[in-house]
């Protein structure tokens, strides 16, 4: 119909020139150091085991030739965001925004030291959330940011990253991003897949950070909100103002909705660590053709954390078994990891 | 954090690789013809107007040394869709969808020959279904495909359009978009624009044909959708099953909604046709810094059709007025395009 190109084609186009000048620096790097393995993708995965299986998968869906090539154009890859592409221990990040947040505000409603959920929160106890406290959560940071816009809230958050620590490692938080992801998402960009956030975590939380932390633009996060509304300021600009209730939550049977809603194509690889993650890699795994469910295992004590089937926040049960039974790739971040935090030595 | 390259640096790579080959294309035009305008943008745009104004805004925000410089990573533009990118009469298509899956459902539901809205639909007249006939269709859309999977609803509707032609033009519906508005689409995307459609739309009507006739894909097509649900089929496969019910509406004030969910960005550019725009236009015209609302005005009745206040559709009567006070950037189709349809001589 017409000759333009399409930002995909503009985008193969890139990984042509691109693996171009790969190639040359390959070449030059090689004439100094002699054949080592600086070509060699996904450098912080430890070879075989997990890596094998996905480099193999992403060879075959890549191979024009090969009886399971993917087009480009239905190349998507679809990673969960905490305990997947960083850490969410002792507590999901989110729920420390929540909390600084709510200490922060609690000056101006002093009921809240004895009104729940806000007592047990100010005090740091979310048992007394009960079995749900994520819903709790983000419904509580509905409530409380009800009436601001949603350009607000994103300066609010990002106000926070700057001072924020970790309160065991004392670092910021998105220094708690795990290096052999950022290299997952990287590599399967060079091979023309799509990469998208699918995570229970708020959406206007998680884009302010996303960008510049995994090269994942706003479009390419998915997540929970709230509702919002179109409203005009005292000044009559137009603003769009959080309402006090939540719209949609991304997490279990809600993650293949997530993904249709926004995506629109079944993903070709799921990425996730935790049972909330599971329709969205069964759904994944039950698209024709070749397909691959990844489930990060936390089972490294000593550089992160250990926890799966007796977690109370992220339970890993269900979907360790499944994933045991019916042959999904298993990352043991102890043993398939040669580093987990980009800063680590 | 890391070195790797996120899609648009990549993109960006690609688009000045890309402006090396035009460049070398050119040269080589050149000294064939001469110096023709072979590089000019917008070929089906009129010297001046409408066109002179757009190519000045991204010029001056595609400037590195401009003031109102706006970084690639900021560079979004929302098109609505009906009657903005491609015709929308006598009726806008997807009523010509709904109307013929009506039909062929009817023979199993003969009561639907005496029940309202249906009665109407059948009988080919819309103003049985009153001001809202589209919330009405939308409606009516989403009760007679409950039950059916999101994927089945897709591959009805691409059946569709195989067969289905425009009842006074006599031609497939998609060669009824605005050639004018694919080289804006292009144009856009090499100057480092994402480009998005947010329209009234269904969004699952719309992502079967956007990506082959825009070069969009389905993620950067936000529209109207309905409740889905998570499910498995009677082979215990899991399915995403379409509910009775509309989940949001993307119109009028709705749409700056949908942007902030959707793409999570305040726009840069956006252009629309009617009234239902009037807050996207508005929205995106009170962000910070440069930004440019342009309205396709509808005033060529011999190539195309020719529409504006009292259109009970598709009206434009307060974007108009807003639009001409405001000094919004119209485009007459009858002045400021040489051509309409890409198939037209």
């Amino acid at each position: 119909m017409s000759s333009f190109k399409s930002e995909k084609e503009l985008a193969r186009g890139a990984i042509a020139s691109r693996g171009l000048a790969v190639a040359s620096g390959i070449f030059l790097l090689l004439s100094f150091l002699g054949p080592v393995a600086a070509s060699e993708p996904l450098p912080s995965w430890r070879a075989g085991g997990a890596k094998a299986e996905i480099l193999a998968f992403v060879a075959r869906v890549t191979d024009e030739t090969s009886d399971e090539f993917i087009s480009p154009a239905e190349r998507i890859a679809v990673f969960d965001h905490d305990g997947t592409l960083w850490a969410e221990k002792p507590l999901p990040f989110q729920f420390f925004f929540a909390l600084d947040d709510l200490r922060r505000r609690a000056s101006d409603h002093p009921g809240w030291h004895d009104e729940e959920p806000f007592r047990s929160l100010l005090a740091g106890d979310l048992d007394g959330l009960g079995t749900d406290a994520k819903k709790a959560v983000a419904q509580l940071m509905a409530e409380t940011h009800a009436g601001m816009s949603t350009e607000a809230f994103a300066r609010t958050v990002g106000e926070w990253f700057q001072t924020a620590r970790h309160p065991q490692r004392e670092v910021p938080f998105t220094d708690l991003v795990y290096q052999p992801q950022l290299e997952l998402l990287d590599y399967l960009r060079q091979q023309g897949f799509r990469t998208f956030i699918v995570s229970g975590g708020g959406v206007g939380f998680m884009r302010v950070f996303t960008e510049e932390t995994y090269g994942l633009p706003p479009n390419q996060v998915v997540g929970s909100y709230g509702r919002v509304t179109y409203s005009y300021d005292s000044e009559g600009s137009p603003v769009l103002l959080k309402e006090p209730a939540m719209d949609f939550v991304d997490d279990g049977s809600g993650k293949p909705v997530g993904v249709d809603r926004f995506i629109g194509q079944r993903p070709v690889i799921a990425v996730g660590n935790s049972d909330g993650d599971f329709e969205m890699l069964e759904y994944t795994l039950a698209g024709e053709g070749a397909r691959l469910a990844v489930l990060i295992h936390h089972d490294d004590a000593e550089r992160e954390y250990a926890y799966d089937r007796r977690d109370s926040l992220a339970k890993l049960d269900r979907a360790l078994d499944r994933a045991m039974s019916d042959g999904w790739t298993i990352v043991s971040m102890k043993q398939d990891w040669l580093k987990v935090f980009p800063t680590a030595e």
